[in-house]
């Protein structure tokens, strides 16, 4: 065929982690891939209520199409409950709501990402915001990071370097995929930084509410003065994925970029979705999920650690969250990630190999582990598999006892 | 505020629809503006019953995260329904569930436009269109129409000096804002003509379903011999626009295009609205709606045309569609319909001027008339007022018998 496509086509790829997807619909496949939510805390009951009551009081205004911005009440609830929850200072009118923050990220290159433009993420970042940016040609550069997060004197010296940067893209809390959680004083640097240097910041935020233990930091938008914070928010990870709702909250003068850009790329989100939601939020909070997800998440985060720390050979890492739905784990640098998940798929468990999540390429000894979507005795059982095979590529058939920890990572659990 | 945007934002403009859409808003206003499908034909009832089996059967399947390409039911009741409907022969796996079909669009731009490459369209044509693809910085080429659609040789014309072209995007049904229908010779014309430039066609057919009389015509999809043409499809006209579903139906090795896209701008259309509408169609048709629908705007579109022969000046003309939701009028030369508009907001009365449509813009003499959304009494109070305050533009106090219709807009009529 003759047909021509967009030359950014060359770069837009089949996501490894869609792929894998379709590995955990089958039922004997213990999957550590996905990022799915545990279906037990979504309130399937509660919104058929909520549904009905709409449809019957409201159902020519919910089937009809409503205004690009989002819907009132719903944008009146994410301001509160932003302003209550994460000390941020937004209106209703600051609020856009999207399908997902999934289309906060595409949204994001589309306003701010000419081709060749530098923007700047943590060293892994969220492969979904790789695949969303990657479309508009940009050129990453990541930034490196440990245990408290992204490091101030290596952004400095780059945002120095790159005079160009259009956009620092970061996931302050719980990071996708590392677990990890900047520490205040690297919040306060990173702040410090970007407001010298008057670069845009988007803080994706899925995971803030999702704490097992310690104490809630306050996320860049609530320390921001200067309306460099774009905050992208789900209620994927609080309510329920499914529905695919979630928003921008942004200065003014940003926020207008995105609605416009809304507009073109689908008019609005669905009416009768944000009117469902609202109706939900009216009789209940997400409190309540969300505290059932985190204890559910939590057991099943000792569980993982658990059977890691008994199963693990000598020489692997992995950080130890204290909430979110991943653990990052590194090998021994001789073996590559990709082939120890083809031979693990053959004793059906799965994982994301981490190479995928450096936009620039190597670290094909990492991998990313989900632990919120299995029962416990699954994760135990999916770990003694994952190890047996690595004891294998790695020519040893015992288990070692002596397990190495990432330093500092016993701040990471305190956090 | 130093914060750099890309340069596609500065051709991202606000939606002169979207901005007027805020107008229908004041119950006092009679809005010809929007494009809203009439809420008498929503069957919210039923949806609830439909919304309270998903939720009770498969509640944890519906919030939760699904494939990118669409809930296969869904997927198959779209094949399905177009192969018996517009006797296409497309399998569910050439289609992807979209957020929208306004999502089509701004995928098409996506996947084919670079910067400064020609795209060819009807002039005038829809302005969602131009504004989704206007994003990705196109060269848009207008191509003449007429009362029978797209002039084959105008388009041979174009199309041998514009080599680099990488899409023809056309509205064969009740085009979105003229109301014509492409006659049969077109459709075979057009066919032949892109076959033998090997140029990809997005076919959008929003309206192919709300025909009032006549016979229908076959879809450009089911001329296509050679997988050049892309179909967008929605269900906002045949079931309703606040759920936001549409789909794209075309060639594996377009489709996987689409599927690509879409993984990076939104992972998925929800899941829930997904299985709510299936589960409704697996208890109902759309046709029952789409009879009701057509039953309205026939009586509504007759509504208009009578108060437009009663009402209207001399040297005003307008087409007489037989579908869907919109009519086209020019005034005559010296006027301007931006300057109507303004002072007929004044009178509580909406339309949109027709130089929006143009993507070079001109014919600012131009307006579309929406008749699906305001009962006929109104419609004849609104275009009463219009007419007045048109005829004290023109300096006139008195209407004429006299109306002008289009050239060819007998058979237009009769289609």
């Amino acid at each position: 065929m003759a047909i021509g496509f967009a030359q950014r086509m060359s770069e837009v790829k089949a996501s490894e982690i869609r792929e894998l997807l379709k590995l955990t619909q089958k039922p004997e496949v213990i999957s550590f891939a996905g990022g799915l939510p545990a279906p037990e805390t979504f309130p399937a009951e509660q919104l058929a209520r909520a549904t009905a009551r709409v449809l019957a009081e409201a159902g020519a205004q919910a089937l009809q199409y409503s205004t690009t911005e989002g819907y009132p009440p719903l944008r009146e609830w994410v301001a509160r409950h932003m302003n209550e929850k994460l000390a941020t200072a937004v209106s209703p009118e600051q609020v856009l709501i999207t399908s997902g923050s999934q289309q906060g990220l595409d949204f994001t290159g589309k306003v701010f990402l000419d081709e060749g433009d530098p923007v700047l993420c943590e060293s892994p970042t969220y492969l979904g915001a790789i695949n969303a940016l990657r479309a508009y040609g940009p050129r990453f550069v990541e930034v490196p990071t440990d245990d408290d997060g992204m490091i101030p004197e290596a952004l400095e010296a780059i945002l120095a370097r790159e005079p160009r940067a259009r956009l620092v893209y970061v996931i302050p809390d719980f990071q996708n995929p590392t677990g990890r959680t900047w520490s205040l004083a690297r919040r306060q640097a990173f702040m410090g930084i970007v407001r010298r240097h008057r670069v845009p910041v988007v803080e994706d935020c899925p995971y803030v509410e999702v704490r097992f233990e310690g104490v809630p930091l306050p996320p860049l938008k609530s320390l921001d003065e200067d309306g460099l914070v774009i905050f992208l928010g789900t209620f994927s990870k609080i309510f329920c994925p499914g529905m695919r709702l979630g928003w921008v909250a942004a200065a003014p003068a940003l926020l207008e970029k995105y609605v416009l850009v809304k507009q073109g790329a689908d008019l609005q989100t669905a009416t009768l979705a944000q009117m469902q939601v609202a109706a939900w939020l009216e009789d209940h909070d997400t409190e309540a999920n969300v505290e059932r997800a985190c204890a559910i998440y939590r057991a099943r985060r000792d569980a993982m650690l658990r059977a890691l720390d008994r199963e693990m050979p000598a020489g692997v890492r992995y950080t130890r969250p204290s909430g979110g739905l991943f653990l990052w784990a590194e090998l021994p640098e001789r073996l590559n990630a990709r082939d120890l998940l083809e031979a693990c798929v053959e004793r059906n468990v799965a994982f994301v190999p981490g190479g995928s999540f450096f936009p620039n390429g190597g670290h094909e000894n990492t991998m990313r582990l989900n632990f919120s979507n299995m029962p416990e005795e699954r994760i135990a059982e999916g770990v003694r598999r994952l190890a047996g095979v690595l004891r294998e590529l790695l020519g040893r058939s015992e288990p070692d006892s002596k397990v190495q920890e990432f330093e500092g990572s016993k701040a990471l659990a305190g956090n």
